[in-house]
């Protein structure tokens, strides 16, 4: 579901993405002698030219774009070696920082601490941070960072030294692509196809299966909204798919359902957020996917004044795993009474954990009373309401990303998505996010003491 | 002239711009009673809110969008106060300082140091960076940091304290206004009224009278060009106005008749460019001229591919002053031969500088061809062409600007700006700066090596 | 005030209007030598050509551009020859005009009347028709023949020969500007500085003294919306000047005070059109004002939804023409005790109607509540809401177009508007056209039985 | 083929076009209540009140949408009641013309002529004029009128009593959509994906078969481009495709191939016309797509200065059934010993047209140099280059089109067309037609003398 939430740095969409290599082929056709293969040092002095104080900084742009050229239809060593130098070749001069940090040890307390640490904060400014910028000075530079950094972050695990490298990316792009500077625009029918073949290859959580599939999505009862940016035009960095209806939804299946007639805006009061993808996997650790629900949020209720509830229909990426390492000690945790009647239900003489993981796999066919299917309520709603992580966080991805977000843990929506991929990831069961706006700041501040905001309802699967 | 190149942080535009007050008015008239009287511990208190790790940036931005409304209405004591709690008590936090240090100096040289290098500069990045990224965040927060920013330009001489501050607003606008960012755009007599009202306000070289004048400067024979910025939507950062002529402009009177008949558009072989104006103070030091000509230049090749020569016509502000500091000192360096012919031409028995200066007061009356214009000439080529600072750059702001950008010193103008304001500032003197396309990275390799390239005959000027 | 209602076909914005020699001066700078002077039979000839029925209508389009380029370098005699050959020579068929008729008249009643009918509509398309048509097809064309019309319109009364041409062009432009096609923007200090300055020109109501004065008319109190019509880009072809305030204007002098604040637009309950202005003279009889009128009132509802009441605030530019020639009458049916009273306040033996016109011309300076005051209020309440001219419509340009568009005589403003256009036309009265919007029909249809609709208490000055 | 040319009034298109009983459907969901049936008087009341001279015109459009509303759900037979109510109850007035034509006649010759021409033109111009108008005052109008003559069209052959109905929309509509007053769009994979969706449906030539085809066709080697009105935005009235090569096309497989690369635009010399399709049968008799072609040419010429080669790859839609009527006579006219061969060729005594008829049906797999290839090559030259039809104008209704526009018969290129469709209507062959841009006038003229522009190669297939 929101990849927004997605711990792994290269999404699907990291997939079908189109390479440098296609996107600045362009520039590479009528260079294609101007680069001959280069070495590691050819590449070095290459980007020391960029940084040549004596030419101008449009100057430096110019030699910019030579190196975007080249590393176009550059090697993966080649490649890698230019990662390399940039992360290492740019770093802040030692002796400089030296001298401005006891300066600045020395001011301290006095008139001239102001000006000292502006000194030592200049200092510290690598070169690498300029060499960076000189990229932004021509029109597909921008892209050229955010693809370079996609390409790049896969190889941080196995190279330490490339880190420095990623988080100056980071640290640029939290700037340049700070929420304040992105452009929210609506996505209809009547955006260019060009835009729509986008959303088509991005989306991440209900795959659009074709161009009718996307028109339902876009239809008069759907709203979809994404941020773009000015240096990226055309390309949404992150978008949500939101249906109006007149009730919380309580499965994916009438959303996606191309025959079913349009519901009547006129009716609707409840704004379901079903699907946020995030597209640039360059841009990881720049979050824009708060921002983007509370604008739509904003913008839904200018146009809708009726609407009163916002949620989301959202899957449950992490359950299977999860009840896997923990059915067992669930189920000692279930009263003795219960689970004899557990037993019953399946025709057991008792039930272990992995006769009952076995029978959960064919869980969507049983009847939402059943008590099996109450059992797998129970542990959703523990997994869900009670499970933090290592750093506090929520455990499960997309819980994180709304949770985060100061929303609560609404309902649990049994049978809500039967397809394949719902009854792997969550056995089909999926869970409304509550967007109160009233008390985002007070969920956000519970969530803070380590304590999940969840419903009355969920409440009480958790009690029983 | 180009106020892009000046020194002094309020040009006279920062006199009529609409102060912060005006601009968040509306802001205020709601807020009247939410805001009231704030001491200097409420409004530390309402900045650290901005900042609460508990609330999620939008909450944030919300809550930075109410300072800027309380600024608007403070007094000059409040913000004051506002500026050094943001100076003071937003900085780094010394003890994380010491450790990520230290960390770094161990881990020199080995696989941690990119790792290290990393969390030194996180643990250096001051909480103020943070808080005013938080003003990017509400529509009109990036305009209210560059008024803000503006405004205290100029207490920073007599309180060092304020420097961290504007260190870290210049830092972030280099970074959100980077040229890459900005939208070149063509301002005509079909602009919008409002825009054409901004440049009537703005000009800082010649001033416009009227809007006959305006329209004039923007008739189908001349150009004019602005840098925007998406968040400071409908207001030119800096604009230049070009002349479409056969030759080199001698002169700045029929520029600015506005019942001179428009030049013909297609014998048009010269771009002269005839005022710079950078509009906002609060952006000091972040340079926009340098790429703006040279965008210009691009982009009026590309309409008029029969232009040849790009060159200003510009002011000599620093002349009067500097001759009559160092007009001895020429005369003394003037072969005696010359000065007796220029003694008999005044019709006194020997010059002497003051002499010199008072009949120099009343040259622009003189015939270009008088001893007293050639020496005066002279002169001009010896400031422009020989005279640099104590930081090795030109000494005349103007020049600063334009050979900084590679331009040279091409022709000296007699009588070329006869206005009160030409007169008193370099006896009606102008100059041409040339924009020799092919060159103007080896002119500015020659600047650095202490050389200011000029033309052959300015080069004679000096040799006479 | 209101042009559109003006009998006069020559507006003063005529005068101003840039001549079709100056539109198509581009036209003509590379065309000069291909057109040398034609004669009649020429001109004749290359009208012909424009028909040929061998070529293309692209062609023919092309050869009416040429038409065009000749015609704005034409002399008047050249250019009256154009209009009598075009008005003479393209003539429907006689023969063929008549066979039509005959089989007409013969089909009548029978199944062949509809096919009949066809073809005598097309036997009497003239060929004139088609050919003003071709000049739709290059750019330029339309205002072409807009420009030509007005400068056809004063000839008519002396040539009845030029009917034809002109009622065909009326026709045309029927078509072309029918309302339907034309869209509606609105103006603002926002809009392009050439547009404002076509306000400028163009107002004939109050005069627009300088762009400080037009600013202020489009200020954030104000609303300005103007009809263009897409092949007359940037050209409005009326346009409307509106204030928002709490009640209805009672002078024009605090509307035009550019010193004034703005009214608070969130208090704002009336709509008071202070200003009408139709600026082609070559659309005389195309009839916009109606529409704009009732399309302005719909997006004003739609933008403030408080607003109440819909008025104008009109001059009465007949008044005093009509006075002179009915002030006998009126004081014959004065009663004899009223006509005593006000030769008392006259200080004179008896009132004549000579003396007192001469008295009302100093009436701007004499308080509301004298009689003589009252006699005029009574005479101008005569004037608007009994006066009738031959036709059956009111008297009075002005009265004659907001009556027809349904509005009501609402108020009469003593002293509201002491300028000396003012005082001249009207001793300084004007009166409130109320827009009832749920009594425009009825208000229509009691005029069309000869009833002026007037409120209570316009009624009441009748009466007294 | 270009189905601009397309005698039947009824287009595939029109099969597939949203009805106006969709179009309206929001305008009737609120005004159900309002519209019960009506019988013939009712409506014909309706319409009367459309007209009625005591309202405005902008009340007579608010009523004539009511009507619109109302036909939107009106029975088949209440339709056909309400056209005939249109064409037979607002005729002209009998004796308002009889008398306005005796008052011509008198003043034929006279200073009178000119007055009494525009009387007689009025009294002619029938109140169905005004009527039809006042639907143009509403947003949908004119798609509402366009909607219903293309729903009329099929019914006039049974019901001449509609010619008059018919015949007024074709010439409201001539005006409206004067090509002067379209707009000429390029549609790319960039334009909204509800535009290309609408190609798709309306493509009339060579279907497109999916969104992948679609995008092919508007790849960076295509040009697309429509004419659009102002009052039917997003509606392309008629569009056509085209090819960038090197050559002219031969063939339209690989135009068609999704996988091919594109071509290289650098080096592309030729632009192919590979399809035109006009959309709204509605608008049958108004002409666009000779203004189209040439508005095209000259954008091109404008973007690539390189193109030298305009024509089109069109099919031969008459082909087969002409040549079945004529195959016996061609045969007839073949000479003896040509007649022979082909016997051998075809291993029979003797051939017959039957026969010969026959063996094409399987030409396709012919070699091109087989002499029934050549014989079906001469054949189809015969028919393209000789045949004219009773009016003069070229048999082939592609041929009317392009021949009528001044293009020539240029080349027939074997095997081009191996759909289904193609074998079917031209034995797979197809045809360019060249526009030479300096003869296309020539060609014209050429062709009203009744001689059909050809080829040299077509010119040698007809002499052989």
């Amino acid at each position: 579901m929101e990849n927004e939430a997605n711990d792994d740095p290269v999404t699907p969409a990291a997939r079908h993405a189109p390479s440098v290599r296609e996107r600045l082929g362009a520039m590479l056709e009528r260079g294609v002698d101007a680069f001959a293969p280069w070495g590691a040092r050819r590449t070095l002095r290459e980007l020391q030219h960029v940084l040549d104080p004596a030419v101008s900084e449009v100057e430096g742009g110019r030699r910019a774009a030579g190196v975007a050229g080249w590393y176009a239809r550059a090697t993966p060593e080649q490649r890698r070696d230019c990662w390399l130098l940039m992360s290492e070749q740019f770093t802040p001069d030692a002796s400089a920082i030296e001298a401005a940090r006891d300066a600045y040890e020395a001011a301290r307390g006095t008139d001239e601490e102001s000006r000292a640490e502006v000194r030592l904060r200049r200092a510290f400014t690598a070169p690498r941070t300029r060499l960076l910028q000189r990229f932004s000075a021509f029109p597909e530079g921008v892209r050229f960072l955010v693809d370079l950094r996609a390409e790049l972050l896969p190889h941080l695990k196995g190279d330490k030294r490339l880190l420095a490298l990623d988080a100056e990316l980071e640290e640029l792009f939290s700037t340049w692509f700070d929420v304040g500077f992105l452009d929210l625009r609506r996505i209809s029918w009547d955006s260019p196809a060009s835009l729509i073949e986008k959303l088509i290859r991005y989306e991440a959580v209900h795959d659009i299966r074709s161009w009718a599939d996307a028109k339902n999505r876009l239809d008069e009862d759907r709203r979809c909204y994404g941020f773009f940016h000015p240096r990226m035009a055309g390309e949404p960095l992150i978008f949500v798919e939101v249906a109006l209806l007149r009730d919380m939804a309580a499965g994916i299946e009438p959303l996606l359902d191309e025959e079913a007639a349009p519901a009547d805006l006129d009716k609707a009061t409840a704004a379901i957020f079903y699907s946020i993808s995030s597209t640039q996997p360059g841009l990881k650790g720049v979050s824009f996917g708060d921002a983007l629900i509370k604008r739509v949020v904003e913008t839904l209720r200018g146009e809708f004044p009726r609407l009163k509830l916002f949620a989301t229909l959202s899957p449950i990426p992490g359950l299977r795993a999860w009840l896997g390492k923990n059915a067992a000690a669930l189920l000692e945790a279930t009263p003795a009474r219960a689970r004899q009647a557990l037993a019953r239900e399946m025709a057991l003489p008792a039930v272990t954990a992995p006769e009952l993981l076995a029978a959960l796999d064919g869980a969507a066919g049983l009847p939402e009373k059943s008590l099996c299917a109450h059992w797998l309520l129970g542990a959703a709603a523990q997994y869900l309401g009670r499970e933090l992580a290592g750093d506090g966080r929520p455990r499960d991805a997309v819980a994180r990303f709304h949770l985060g977000n100061g929303a609560r843990v609404e309902r649990l929506n049994w049978l809500a998505d039967p397809s394949p991929k719902g009854l792997k990831q969550s056995y089909g069961l999926m869970v409304n996010y509550l967007y109160d706006l009233k008390r985002l700041d007070r969920h956000r501040a519970q969530l803070a003491r380590g304590e999940i905001p969840v419903s009355g309802a969920v409440e009480g699967l958790l009690a029983s």
